[in-house]
């Protein structure tokens, strides 16, 4: 853990390796991964099952690549009702944020008559990948399939890992609780290949979203430009921004819900006092002891974690901006003034009752947001994955008269020959005819 | 040039030659743009300068690589007044429809007296990379940058090669309209890595869009992840879907105006008419003997070029939707009625007297798009490619209550700890406050 203080002298240069501490992740992975999808480009369906054989320890053939509906329906039935119920309130919440976020066409005719337009059209097809193991989960299904479904997606395809060939009742419950039949237990970088170069049993999808490991990552951005993908996810970050006036140890909760999800997770605390900093990191020392999964956490706090006490909150704002974290929590009075000043974050959760943990849940904007610094310039998962835009122009003779001369005029000064005389022969021949 | 009739019983393996007839551009690239970008990484501007002088023959210093205000205005001061006064009504035109755009926040308050927002925000820069050389457009700076100020980004860095020195006055005079000031006279996957990582003399930008050859497609794509790209361009491609009331002369030329883009380029035309689509032909080659850039037009027309005979316009939609073309003119007495039916286009134009060279430059919508059939799930630029979203949540004790329950219990399903504490343990308090 990183322990800085803006009054220091060396801060600035201190808080640029907390920036740059975890690196190029996935880096590293490259070489492997253009084999694994160059694998399954070349031999399809055998690469596949091999591959998972390899990975997972499951011994496939094409014809049980995916799973039977009464696979999904068997698995799915063990979930508990209180389960099933949460999953349901979430799915119900999460419907109605990405509902409210369906932008609206464009249709306009200007003073020259020319009416110009823009469509929001779903696309075909989205394919799905969930993490398998130990971190299979049940949300993401959710917030990967909901805002394709609510944008209008025909069809859902679904990647999830079995390792073991153990399936999750939990993920084929909410793969149910969203239409989504058509799931194959394969993952990896040869899922993500698969889904976008397509095999004799998986169809290709036009983009692919969700998040994964290292090797996921890599994938998406190997086949990005061919099919779409959703921004590349990295390991997960959280700022807390709190005052004295919070309970130590549910900042330390929150700190280490995020350390807990993967050793190179950041959890960031951001106060402005001292003595409250130093209660919060004894609370999380204390709980990293008793905590179920404290390796993971430990690691994530003693290499990633950092305090920050700042001089006024103006500062902190500065700092979350720098950071552009993923989530940040603003517990403060007024966390609204506080968010006001804040450009760049994937999620923000406001309030001494507002813990980033709802939001992975049940409160309904999506849990797949941009990390490692990258909501400077992306944005979580929504509608806008799942939807392309279609601009149209029409025009008649008198708007073509209008501004096409114009049209034509750039199109000589770019020595476009033919362009230029794709407007000025309609143009000459619509003012002969005016003429006649 | 490859004739199709749908009625032909070996359509359909011929269509397939056809969609995949300009292959995998870029591919053979990945190496050495890899090198330029790893070198700029490392040597920055020293590795601008030595390759800006063995691509472009120009020799530069750090200190020349930014163009002064003086190099900008004079060599825009040489553009003639008709020229000028087309700029700007292109300009006045997009900026026009990007502004009609602009999407709108996000602030509900729902049963559970959560509220829940979501926040369009600006980048904070970008970067535009303008082709030099023969294909320096003017059009292209308007396309770019007129978006980028619509939404609200503050720094515009522009990167436009100078072969053998020269700056294009028609891309100063855009730049200029658009109020872009931040120039550097360097071009190709060296230009792209400067903007994405920076140098001592160029700050990196958030976003870099904008279309280039197939080393700057390559190099938007390798730096994907650590900043942001608009879609990759490929080569771009027309459909023209016309009948025989049309004047075969000016569906010619329309096609020629994508032939003489690139080598690469496609134009396809789809008619019910074959006696029409001979005429048309016919035309093609006759102006193919005139035209200026008639070596490049001829080598796209005859490697690429397409006419394919349709039983019916139902047919001829699905075979757009196949081909999912950047543009699409559609030349029959309904276009809407026909346009209906396209799921995938980048840009439609409606009409007889609507050719696509009129979005090139002056009609409004922009003329960055999708290309290479990625219309199935990527669109052109927008005000989108600069803006991302960040979203709220923000609850009070009641709401905490109310939904915090159920998010616990899927933390719980999910194993993950600390999640469920962070939720359960304010619920507790809360609770036991509430009964005190």
């Amino acid at each position: 853990m990183i322990y800085l203080d803006t009054s220091d002298p060396a801060f600035f240069l201190r808080f640029q390796a907390l920036l740059t501490a975890r690196g190029q992740q996935g880096e590293s992975v490259a070489a492997p991964v253009r084999d694994i999808i160059q694998d399954v480009r070349a031999r399809g369906d055998a690469a596949l099952c091999e591959l998972t054989e390899r990975f997972d320890r499951v011994t496939l053939t094409p014809q049980t690549l995916r799973l039977t509906q009464e696979e999904i329906s068997e698995s799915a039935a063990q979930v508990p009702p209180e389960t099933r119920a949460a999953l349901e309130l979430a799915a119900a919440r999460i419907t109605a944020f990405h509902e409210a976020q369906m932008p609206r066409d464009l249709d306009m005719t200007d003073a020259e008559g020319i009416r110009l337009g823009m469509r929001w059209i779903a696309l075909d097809s989205a394919g799905l990948y969930v993490p398998g193991g130990k971190a299979a989960y049940p949300s993401s299904v959710l917030m990967n399939a909901l805002p394709a479904r609510v944008a209008g997606v025909e069809r859902l395809a679904m990647c999830v890992p079995t390792p073991g060939g153990e399936l999750n009742p939990l993920v084929m419950a909410a793969a149910q609780l969203c239409g989504v039949t058509e799931i194959y237990r394969i993952g990896g970088a040869q899922a993500v290949a698969a889904m976008a170069y397509g095999t004799v049993t998986i169809a290709p999808v036009d983009r692919i979203t969700g998040p994964g490991n290292a090797y996921v990552a890599e994938a998406k951005k190997q086949v990005y430009g061919h099919t779409g993908i959703d921004s590349i996810a990295g390991p997960s970050e959280i700022v807390v921004v709190a005052d004295s006036a919070n309970d130590p140890a549910l900042v330390a909760l929150d700190l280490l819900a995020q350390a807990e999800h993967d050793e190179l997770a950041q959890a960031v605390l951001i106060t402005d006092d001292a003595a409250f900093a130093e209660r919060v990191v004894a609370t999380v020392e204390e709980t990293l002891a008793i905590l179920s999964r404290r390796e993971i956490a430990r690691r994530s706090w003693e290499d990633y974690g950092a305090v920050v006490v700042v001089r006024d909150w103006g500062e902190a704002s500065e700092i979350v901006n720098a950071l552009a974290p993923e989530h940040l929590e603003v517990m403060l009075d007024d966390p609204r003034a506080f968010s006001a000043g804040v450009r760049h974050a994937g999620a923000i959760f406001m309030g001494r009752h507002c813990p980033e943990a709802l939001g992975d849940y049940v409160g309904g904007p999506n849990h797949v947001l941009p990390t490692s610094r990258t909501a400077r310039f992306s944005s979580g998962l929504s509608v806008f994955d799942f939807l392309k835009r279609t601009t149209t122009i029409e025009t008649d003779a008198a708007g073509l008269l209008a501004i096409g001369p114009a049209g034509a005029e750039l199109a000589r000064a770019e020595g476009l020959e033919a362009h230029g005389l794709s407007l000025s022969e309609r143009i000459r021949r619509l003012t002969e005819k005016g003429s006649e």
